[in-house]
């Protein structure tokens, strides 16, 4: 519940400005416009969402010329904590979406975002939550373009949970999905795996690492753009995150009705997620990423995939018409053994 | 936290399948997969949907020669309870951001949907609370094309939270909002006021009344289309959710620097949604609905309007050059008073 002091600088809003999330900030009320006014626009000021209408009014297609197909994509993030080494919730809710969007071939062109907020989160934190949002939507190119706010009382929610959506533009003659994977395609990571979940993992469990691992939360949309400009056909691309990339891959095995075989000593693990995946118990391929895609593309276009993806990228097996639906692991013994879906996660409340 | 037989549920997916929400449901793995071929995709089913990919491509254009722009709305609903008379969270959440597109006269053509659930949550409420958005989709003509599903833990939520977001077309010269507002319009509202604010206190206070009070909740999207083809010049549209009517002349009079001059005897309340908001000490001017709408229209068009929404519409006032960003409320005595902006919401979690 709320405090006295709360209570009273409730019912006096324009002498004591509250400093954290009470309940009148989602009523629609004069408080809601302060917290709309103080926060949110400021970050995100642009034309369309300072009209303030209750639907942002965009134009999706930028020119009759290029007309292309629209690809929409939602997710929420619900991470705990909020704050982790090398990104937040805000960054999360802008990369993850974005990325959502680049996993068709689209470019992202807008973003809405909905916020749930726990009452008593501090305002201080909100800000810092808007402000790397802000930061985010500027580097992946994107424009939030409207928005809602709605407050639930203490203990009913956690902090802030964010929902964006994106909207984006698939070029014309671009089609990727688990529908074009065939056998013979290669498997390639864009980089190495795991950095993600284990980051949010040592600030969750209070644990401390030789050497600091930072999130690998990023925006792949440029990426996709250069890979497209490079002329690499891309049969399939997924964003690597719960579940990691044995999530990714078990489903598009599915999904398309092939076979992936993997080669264990060509997946790339840095050496403190290794360690740190070791000393927990966790294994890399099951660990969330947020910056990291796997590819299918055919033989090919493998070379050039890997030059543009730069040092980190690895080709790290294949699609086979063999054990259709299910991904088999070759180990560097010379063994190999099923990489099944997990039934749930390892870390939950990852992204 | 779970059971020692939910552990044992989770461990052993194939054998005991849950009949709650539980942490692995959101995890990515294969009790996820479970919930969305279980309960998702059987009510949501198009082929859009179906496809799986991280984005749905859709043809946000449906031809060329119709070529509008793009409206984009999104809400998230945490109402509570989850079910009330005349409605529940997956309804509302459907009809409420169909209504938002509404409201820039777009036809509302793709929503995306994320739930958030929490630990615990009995599957048999969130399978009703999908037929029923299932059902109020294909009423409103729109397709749910993507989704995303989150699980926090027992006590971090509140059963569910949903997050719509929609997309629509504003078809060509159409341009409604507070931007078009002037004084001489008219303002109307398209039926009786409060009912859904009523409605949901009634369950959360389990208050029984002598006659049923049934939320009002319903699309308006189908009503903006009657009007648009009925030639009504329409300036501005607020459907009137949190803060009722009052919030939502008060917004449109602030950004569009116009005074509301409306006549109390005019505003048309039930009998029994006045006799409640007595009861409870409540102005049913700042009562929530989620079916009723605020129309803006210039003096030429109100016959028509009124002849178009039907015999529950009303004309209750005008936009007035005196007393900008204010609006004054005539009572039937004679007297006048200024009807303000709440500080918060007499009534939390309503949408």
């Amino acid at each position: 519940m709320s405090s006295d002091r709360e209570r009273l600088a409730s019912a006096c809003p324009t002498q004591h400005p509250p400093s954290t999330v009470q309940l009148a900030h989602g009523g629609g009320g004069r408080r809601m416009r302060q917290l709309i006014e103080g926060v949110f626009l400021p970050a995100f000021a642009n034309p369309t969402l300072l009209a303030r209408h209750d639907s942002a009014v965009v134009d999706v297609v930028p020119d009759v010329t290029s007309r292309g197909r629209v690809a929409l994509t939602t997710d929420s993030y619900v991470v705990k904590p909020l704050f982790f080494p090398g990104g937040d919730i805000g960054r999360l809710a802008v990369f993850g979406t974005v990325n959502d969007l680049a996993m068709a071939g689209a470019r992202p062109l807008h973003l809405t975002a909905a916020f749930i907020l726990e009452e008593g989160l501090a305002l201080a934190a909100l800000r810092r939550i808007v402000e790397s949002m802000r930061d985010a939507a500027t580097e992946a190119g994107v424009a939030i373009v409207t928005g809602d706010t709605k407050v639930v009382d203490r203990g009913k929610g956690d902090g802030v949970f964010i929902t964006t959506t994106g909207v984006g533009l698939v070029p014309p003659g671009v089609d990727i999905g688990p529908h074009r994977v065939q056998p013979g395609d290669a498997v390639l990571v864009s980089g190495d795996l795991g950095r993600h979940g284990i980051a949010v993992l040592s600030v969750r469990e209070g644990l401390a690492f030789a050497s600091p691992i930072e999130s690998d939360c990023a925006a792949l949309a440029s990426c996709v753009a250069a890979l497209l400009a490079a002329g690499v056909t891309l049969h399939c691309l997924r964003d690597l995150t719960r579940g990691g990339l044995a999530a990714a891959l078990n489903e598009i095995a599915m999904d398309a009705n092939v076979g992936v075989l993997l080669d264990e000593p060509a997946i790339p693990v840095s050496e403190p997620v290794r360690g740190a995946c070791e000393l927990l118990g966790l294994d890399p391929l099951h660990v969330a990423c947020e910056g990291r895609m796997t590819l299918m593309v055919p033989a090919a276009s493998v070379e050039r995939a890997l030059a543009t993806l730069g040092s980190g990228a690895a080709r790290i097996g294949q699609v086979v018409e063999a054990h259709p639906r299910v991904v088999v692991l070759k180990t560097g013994l010379g063994g190999s053994h099923t990489l099944d879906l997990l039934a749930g996660e390892q870390l939950p409340r990852i992204c």
